[in-house]
């Protein structure tokens, strides 16, 4: 089938345009490999995504987990009815760290893999070319290519989810730093006295802002307080809360939820304020899922932004209308980002 | 007099090497302006600084000012000996927000001025091609140009002195950031309960760390512990107590003055891992009169980075030896910084 010619008829609902799919590129296929499901779709130059799919990781062992992202990108070709001839390759957001130029993956504790050859066993498999990108580059390059920052040479690209980490895009390009560990600022110590972080260190911004450590900041804070809302809402099984809990909590106005939200939102203003003075970026796109909560998050961490900006003229130059913004990419943020180490070399 | 066939013979004592000076490109001048004195010096190709001068500056008007520093360069000029068609450019260190391109000084808090067409009004009175840029990214340049960072692309010289703040070189350019705060992180907030700072913000960096934070935390300390040397040295006169006090006491086993470094350590090390996690740079050059003071300062600041290597992976990923040292250049760095704007386009 040339897709040219005919444009696949039943987009899914994650299109972000709603014109018809043209496409004199082809398509290329963004993979977003987790540690439990691969979500994967056919993406075209537009940033449509076509036939989604998502299937579970095989996490037994490293073969294992090769051969179930090479099922689903499998399965996803079949299911679309696209010429492979038409898929420029496979690009792949993968939660650790990576070489991308070896395309070997060499850490990741979610896939429990070390020096995994990604790209050459993928590429066996497929007969595709595969691109790899740790998944938190890869999504700052997706809203480069699709999202927000579309004509931004400098942005950030900071995911708050499980784990905390930024993409860094300067001069349109990324930015790995000379041990590949530029933008890993889930681990900066910022508080002196705080938890331990899984990382071996304490006080890490991911201990203290992450989404466990929402659910933990919550739980210390509840032994104290033993009449509210959250207690409800986990049947008083404080050891099952989590971060959704907390803010569904908040949402209906329970303090100790609410306490929480804005203890984690000081430390997220607190970082963002460092990498706004550090790097002075054109835009710094919020991602993964704390910010996806949207304005309950999001508008308190503003708020003490432009506070800081009232007090500080050197940092009231930097914080300009519109620098922080949440992506708009949903979560579609992961196999755009992945479809984007193929399409931005195009 | 050509200075390829006669070299100037008496080479001042703040020459780097020991050779005697060849220089087939010529000369440039360094001169870095400062609030209170102009420092001038004739820069070979080999980072040497001939006939070195100190003048104070006039900061009754723009004007004066910038016929302070025209004076400062004609005397050099006169006093070397050399042909002013040897002297390829003026570059000149500015403290404060300075536009390179345009040449205008556009604030500057030390010298008073505010949007000051430098560049202009010195060619105009020298007739030589001349330069500007803020002190600290100068001196960024100065040791890419002659300091440790000859032949490393990425590397972040931060100054601690009066003020804080860094300069930032990626693939050999200066960053600037998309509204030139790029490396102003003297302005990021590090302690949310942290006194008031110049800039009008609370609990900055350099309001804790920069050398007026030294004798401030010294000063707030002694209330509390009345028998100590540091009374001693400042004569009962708390009000009178300078940082370089603070490191006479600390070197002679006092130990509140050791504490107050201890403390001031403590912030210089949170910011130092920070800015290793955000940048990953191949290296961060010291400068700036705090650091000046040596192992008493750096030591302390090394061995809480290297027990944070210890406790995180991710960051000893990025801590590698060698990657943090003192600048070389010493009180040079202004001049050679300054050169180095010109000599770099060489």
């Amino acid at each position: 089938m040339d897709p040219t010619r005919h444009p696949i008829q039943k987009p899914c609902s994650s299109y972000r345009l709603s014109t018809a799919a043209t496409n004199s590129y082809g398509y290329v296929i963004g993979v977003d490999v987790g540690g439990t499901k691969i979500a994967a779709g056919l993406v075209d130059s537009k940033g449509r995504i076509h036939n989604p799919i998502r299937t579970p990781t095989d996490t037994s062992s490293p073969d294992a987990s090769i051969k179930s992202i090479a099922s689903a990108v499998e399965a996803l070709i079949s299911q679309s009815g696209v010429d492979r001839k038409f898929i420029q390759g496979v690009g792949l957001g993968i939660p650790g760290l990576v070489d991308p130029v070896s395309g070997i993956g060499i850490a990741s504790v979610n896939l429990q893999w070390r020096d995994v050859p990604v790209k050459a066993q993928l590429e066996n498999l497929l007969d595709i070319n595969c691109l790899i990108e740790n998944d938190v580059r890869a999504a700052a390059l997706g809203e480069a290519r699709y999202g927000a920052g579309q004509g931004v040479k400098n942005l950030i690209y900071l995911s708050i989810g499980t784990g905390i980490a930024c993409g860094i895009i300067l001069e349109g390009k990324l930015h790995y730093g000379s041990n590949g560990v530029a933008g890993e600022i889930g681990h900066a110590m910022i508080d002196l006295n705080g938890p331990l972080c899984k990382c071996g260190g304490y006080g890490c911004f991911e201990a203290l802002a992450a989404g466990p450590a929402i659910a933990s900041t919550a739980m210390s804070k509840i032994q104290f307080d033993q009449d509210n809302l959250l207690l409800k809402i986990c049947e008083q099984k404080i050891d099952t809360l989590t971060p959704e809990m907390v803010f569904l909590a908040a949402e209906q106005g329970d303090l100790l939820a609410n306490e929480t939200l804005d203890t984690v939102g000081s430390y997220i203003a607190l970082v963002l304020q460092f990498m706004i003075l550090a790097y002075d970026p054109q835009l710094i796109v919020l991602g993964g899922g704390v910010p996806m909560t949207g304005s309950l998050f999001f508008e308190p961490v503003l708020r003490r932004l432009y506070k800081r900006a009232a007090e500080s003229w050197v940092f009231a130059r930097a914080l300009k209308p519109g620098l922080i913004q949440l992506t708009s990419l949903g979560e579609n943020i992961g196999i755009l980002g992945a479809a984007a180490l193929v399409s931005n070399l195009q």
